[in-house]
Parts: C-alpha cells; structure tokens; sequence
C-alpha cells in the first residue's frame, strides 16, 4: 500500500450561486453549500484512495457570512489523515463577489470518508505523510476530532477518548 | 412575543432517492441529504419563528447506513429549544425501501437557524415550551450541544463552558 | 394477499418553492406542482402496494389560488381505494406562507397508479379496508370516478358507467 | 381585439427522457410528463394570448404506455378555444424510440391558462376562429370540457351543464 | 444503406428560459444554449441515424442578442450532410418574447455527431440528399466547415484543404 | 485602468459525471460539458474584469474522447488577451477517472466575454500582460483567432484580416 501526501488530494472546486440556491432574500441555503462541500472532499478523498468513497461523517459546520446570488463559492479540500479503511478531510470555503473583488472565508469543516470496494466492502486505504507544519498540526489533531466524532455517534465513551480528555483536562487545568 | 410549543413547528419531509442523487454504486450521496435535511429544518424553523430564517450550524452528522435509489427519504424536524434570535431544530431521518416494507434510522442531527427581517438583521423569536418528557430533554441538552458549537465555531472558551464542563467532568469522575 | 387500512399509506411532503418553480410573476407553475403530486401519490401508493407502481391517471385538477415563491407546498396523500392491480390515491394540497403563518387549501386530485413486478407486468394488490366515515364515502366515490376515468379514456361506453348514469340522473331529477 | 387562427398558437416541444426523470425501471414518470405539458401548453396559450398565463386546469390524462430512458418526449400543442379571459389548449405526446424508429401516442389531454396582467390581474383574450373540420370539432367540444370541468371543481351545478347533459341523455337514449 | 432526406430529421425543440438559466442580470447564459442545442441537435441527428450519437464536435458560435428570463428559445434542427459514421447539424436558434410578439433570431451553429453502436464502435450513416437550393448549399458549404473542423482540431494540414483553400485563394484574389 | 496578468484570472472547477449528465450509453454529453466550460471561463473572465461579463462566442470545440459517469471532469481557465471591451478565455478539459488514476485531455476551447455594467452597457476592461512564453504565444494567437471568429460570424470580410491571411498564405507556400 502506497504513503501519500496531502498536496496529492488538493482539489478546488468553484460554484456560481444560482437562483435555484438561494432562498428569498437572495442568500445561498446552508445545505446547498453543505451539498458542493460534500462531492468537493468526496473527490478530494478519492485522489487519496483510488477508490469509491462514501460520506460516513460531517463535523460541525457554522455558517458565518451571508453568501449573495452570482457569488462564486471556492472550496478547497485535502486530506488530513488516513485511518485503516477511511480518511479525514478538511474543506476551506471562500465566497467571492467578483465584480468588487471581494473574497472572504466562509466556513471550513471536516468530513470523512470510507473507502468501499465493487462489493460495498470497506477496503484499507494509504497512509497519510504530512509534510508542512499545518499538515502535521491537522495530523494530529485528527485523533481528537475522530474521537470527538465517535462520541458524538455514541460510538465511543467519553472516558476512553484519551486525547480529547487530556485536551479538555488541560483546558481546564487554565 | 408569543411562546410557543414543539409541535406546532414539527414537519414530515419525504424524498424519493433519484439518479441524480447516488454515487456510481446507486448509493444516496450524504451532501444531498444534507441538503434536503436542511430546508426540512429550515421549514420548521420559519413554522416556529413566523420569519425568514437562515441556516447558521449544523452538529455533527454521522452517517450510518447505505441509502439506495429508488428509496423514500423520510425527514421529521421540530425545534428543541429557542434563544434570543435563533432556534436549534432535531432532525430524525429513516429511509424506507417502500415495496420491501422495510424502514431503518438513517441518522439524526441538530441544525440551528437564525431569524432575519426583510432587511437581514437578527430578530427575537417566541420562546419553545417543551411539553413531553423527551421535549424537556432535548430542551435541557440544547444549551450543552449550544456550548459545543461555541467552542468548535472558535466563539467561546471551554473553560467558560459550564454546562458542557460538568457533563466531561462528571464523566471523567466515573 | 393482506387487507390494508387507509391510514397506513398516509403521506406527508413538503416542498419550498424556489426559482425554478415559478413563472416571471413568481408564482408557482401549474405543472410542476403536478410533478410534486405525482411522486407524493406515488409514495403513498407504493406504501400500500410494497410494489413499484406507475402512474395510469390524473383525474381534472383545478389550480384556485396563486402560490408565491418561498411559500411551503404541504401534500396529504393517502389510498381511497384499491381494485385489482391497481390503487386510487387523493391528494390534499396546501400553500403555507409561513412568515406570515397562512395556510390555504391550494387544490386536491385524484391520481390512479397500477403496481407492477420486476419484469414490468401488473400485479395483485392488497384490499384496502376503510374505516372513518370520510374514507367510506372516500371509498364508495372511487366506483364513480373510475368510470368517468374509463369514458373520458375511451375504454367504457358512457351507457355501461351505471354507477356515474344514476348519479346524473338522480341530478337531472331535481 | 385581434381574431387569432389555432395554427397560430402551434407549439412543438421535444424533450430526452434523462435518468432523473425515471423510475427505478427505467420509465419516464408521469408526473415530470406532466410539467413538460405544462410548459409546453403555456407557450401555446401565450402565443394566443400575448400575455403572461397560469395554469387554471388540466382535465383527466392517462398514460397508456411505458415511455423509457433515452425515448424522445415529442408535445404538440395549439389553442382549441377562448373564452373571455382563458383559453383552452390540446396537446397530443408521442414518444418515440429513435434508434429503433419507433413513434407511438402516449397520451393527449387539455389544460387551460388565464391570462393576467402585469398586476395579476385576469385581461381579455383574443378569440379564436377555429378554420379545419377538426379544429371546429375540438371548438365545439370545449364547451362541453369547460361544464364538466365546472362541475368537478364545484363551481357549477350538474343541472345547468345544458351542452353536457344534452350529451349524457343523448347517451342514455341509445 | 437508405438514403435519406434533410426534412426526415427536422426537428423543434422549445424552452423556457428560467430563473436558473440566467445570470444576475436576467439574461440566458450561452453554455446553458449550447447545452439545450446539443440535445436538439441530437434529436436529429439520430432520426437521421436511427442509432445512439455522441458530439463529435460545435462550430464556431457567436451570441448576438442578449435573451432574457421569461423568453422562449426555439431551436430548429436538421440534417445538412452525411459522412461515413458522422453527420453535420444546422441548428438555427430563435428567442421569443411572447407577451411582445417579439421573434428574434439569436443564433445559429453547426455541430457534427457520431454514430455509435452498442459497444460504442461507430457505425456507417445513411446519406444525406440535400432537396432544396437552400438544402444543396448547405449540403456544399459542410465539405469546407469540416475541413476547417479538422485543421483547427489539429487533425488535417491547411496545405490539405483543398476545398478551403480556393475559397480563401479566391476571397485573397478580390 | 489596471493592467492584469494571465494568472490573476486562473480559475479551477471541478464537477463530478452524474448520471443526468450522461446519455443512454454512460457518456457525457457534449452539451453538458459546454455548459461548465461556460461557467468555468466566465468565472475567469470576471475575475479579469471585475464586471458581470456575457458569452460572446465560443470557437470550434472537439470532444476526442468519451468521459463517463462517475468521472472527474476538471476545467481550467485564464484570460489570455483583453480587446476593448472584451476577453479571450482559454479552457483546458481534463476527464478523471480518480479510482483507476487515469487522467485524459478531454478537449479545449476559447470563449470571448463582454464586460457589461449593471445598464447592461458594454464597458472597458483592463489590459491582460502576457508573462510566460505560453502565454506570450496565446497573445499573440488571439489576434488571428479573433479574426477567424469575426469573418466566421459575418462581422469582417477575408480580405481584411490581415493576421489570418498571412498565416494562411504562408502556410500556402509551404
């Protein structure tokens, strides 16, 4: 099984926000935007897996700015880190008025993916090298949100999510 | 301001699963759903607060099991709790294989949403009185998960988190 | 072959009306309206069925009042009446302007759906049993309406439809 | 008020039957037949009318025959009367199998429009001089289809349909 | 092989220009036209073919009026020539603004098809016999536009134009 | 009037195969495909223009290859000369299939833009400074394609498209 490295997942995906979008003041619906995010890290996953991915999860999405009509939505989305049969991704998304020029960040999240066979099966998937700083800081803080995750599922008990603990120990201990 | 009761914002959405919607192996792509799970809140949102609403967060969302074409999509939507301009709302979601008679959970998520009048500005909503003992709780949780998407979204400090600080604590003690 | 009641076919949908559904005066488009209509009835009869169905009929529709864009379609479907492979279903619609808490009855109709098997040919299907007075008038109607269906489609002679000659006749005598 | 001919208000529509439009067998579904009728019938009554229209009905439709995936929808329409402020349209669907040269009727039916005004007003329509034997048939007929019409949508009594009770009794008689 | 004439393969197709089609100012965007000219395009093509086709290629098009949301695009298609496994289409393109009476002609294009058979091999076409003068034109004009086709798609040298050629040759003798 | 470079315009979309996308045989229409190129360049354009801008044309486009469902189509545009009032945008097209890594040149194209203001005016742009040898050479190239474009459009006469007959006389005395 091959390593990767995050640069060989990065995918841009652009959206022009069309009527059908928006809701009656003209501003892009949240879940349209969580719609774009979806297939933008599903591809994103897939360069990673060279397999058919499903959404297994979406982290916590806040929506901070209102996104007009004739926007253009610009998400980025990459790799963070491969667990045995799925992968972390992280999304940025930027909303740009062209005409003025302006670009602000929307919103970013993590989804993640499983990595299926022509049978529906998980497969395992490769590793993830992170090379910069920020990709080992999303590396990891991957564990933290996957356990997050797990809990939140009720997959998990709180009690042995370890990293998130000491994390909230320490928050704490402040 | 009038007060107001979990039922009369609660709303049945149903979904056929088309081509469109499904990945190569004909399975329901989770942006999609995410999409249509946001204007089934969204409805409940405008039913409670009698005002356009706009999506501002979305909690964790897991999602279990495969979906298929040709599937019913079977949302229910109500909200648990409102603050001063926004409204948290419970989605459940069951997909349903209608000649099979079969119908499982497929997921469950708290979508959040703020109220705007015709000039974008926060406005207040009624207040939620919660009637049933399920009611009182998802009432009594909603300032907890508030507290989580406060943290994740960078706005508040988790030391400042007392609801959610009790909750990890009590568990740490266990 | 199982009896079923009327209630276990009830189905609820919602749908917001955006852009794309309205005409330059931003009014909802007749037919797509009848889109809507068509997959809530077909849900509502396949949940009756546990068979894919195909749709046989639309009775007359009447479009009364003008539906505006960003009001909340809410359709009621449920089974009238079954006969040999095939299943009547009416459809309740209302226009909800939920700003400002409206809601109108926007039209009903009666759409008829044949079940078929894997290979595409017609099937058996459950009886259904009516219960509370409104489906036993329900019910009884369904005779009369098939048999204008078959006259307007030109599979029965008006003078063999005794059950729609009486009812005008029974009219022409007042 | 311009006097208009049924051949000035001529409309063809082709439409390919796209995955989304099918069911899981891969037939076209009656109610995505139903908006492109829509559709095409509005251009037809608008070319009558010159003015913006609504739907106001569509009378009875069956669908005798299974349309499938890749078949080419093909919608004639053309005004057969008017009356004061709507009009009645004809439109006959043919699909056909191209690769195999295949051309068959699906169905025909009538919808009516009302024509309105930049303030949603209904205006006055030109009227129509029906020139063929089969234009004045379908000119004739549809003021029986507008009693019976009538009477489905309980606007009139089933004893002031003179035009359809002629034809009933005359019916009777045989 | 049959022979066939341009008339066998003429076909209509209208739409309207909806919200979801047009840009912030209101007006039809040119890929969502090219998009509905490549499907009546393809309309014709394959009554010519009686085979599934695929785009081999567009032609050089040029937008000259701008379209607005409300119009009705009318496109007219049909056969001019014949090769091997490949036929060109002219498409003439008109928008209508049917409140107004308005007819303008948009545009017009040429794009050419392949035949294909079942396992995606392309397959001989029957041969076009231009009728009219108009007809026997275009049936000249196709064997130039394909040898300009083939030089800007890299796939024939200039100096091997023939056809081309003496038309430039003799517009540079002028 | 600012000057602006190739790369400032660089835009990147990429768009997943769904299966409404695709025709009888799994293939991407050509149409389709048109109609994201259109998107993608006009993105590009804007960004070079910082005004809402309108397809003027599109040149002779190829389709070498068919992309199937499920694939990635990925587009990248840049402007690669301003005229007036107007832009020239190259697209390059490239089919993903991202399970098996294959990656294919699909086709590419130029479209022109005009920049409009919110009257719908035509307004000037900012001149584009070529940087890199490539983009040097499509500069200079967008003369001659400019040319072609408005002879082919009816706009200029042979004869005086100066560009284009040297190129072709030269290539005539090869």
């Amino acid at each position: 099984m091959n390593k990767k490295f995050a640069k060989e997942s990065f995918t841009i995906m652009n959206e022009l926000v069309l009527p059908n979008d928006t809701n009656t003041l003209n501003n892009l619906m949240g879940g349209r935007l969580l719609h774009w995010m979806d297939i933008a890290a599903a591809i994103s996953a897939q360069k990673h897996c060279n397999r058919i991915v499903v959404t297994a999860s979406v982290d916590n999405v806040s929506f901070r700015h209102p996104v007009k009509l004739g926007d253009v939505i610009s998400i980025e989305a990459k790799v963070t880190r491969a667990f045995n049969t799925s992968v972390e991704v992280q999304l940025q998304v930027y909303a740009q008025n062209i005409p003025s020029g302006s670009r602000i960040k929307s919103n970013e999240a993590f989804y993640t993916f499983v990595a299926i066979d022509q049978n529906s099966r998980t497969i395992a998937v490769p590793e993830l090298v992170p090379e910069t700083e920020e990709e080992k800081e999303l590396f990891d803080g991957a564990l933290r949100r996957r356990q997050l995750r797990l809990i939140l599922a009720g997959k998990m008990k709180p009690e042995e999510a370890s990293e998130l603990y000491n994390f909230f120990n320490q928050i704490g201990a402040k």
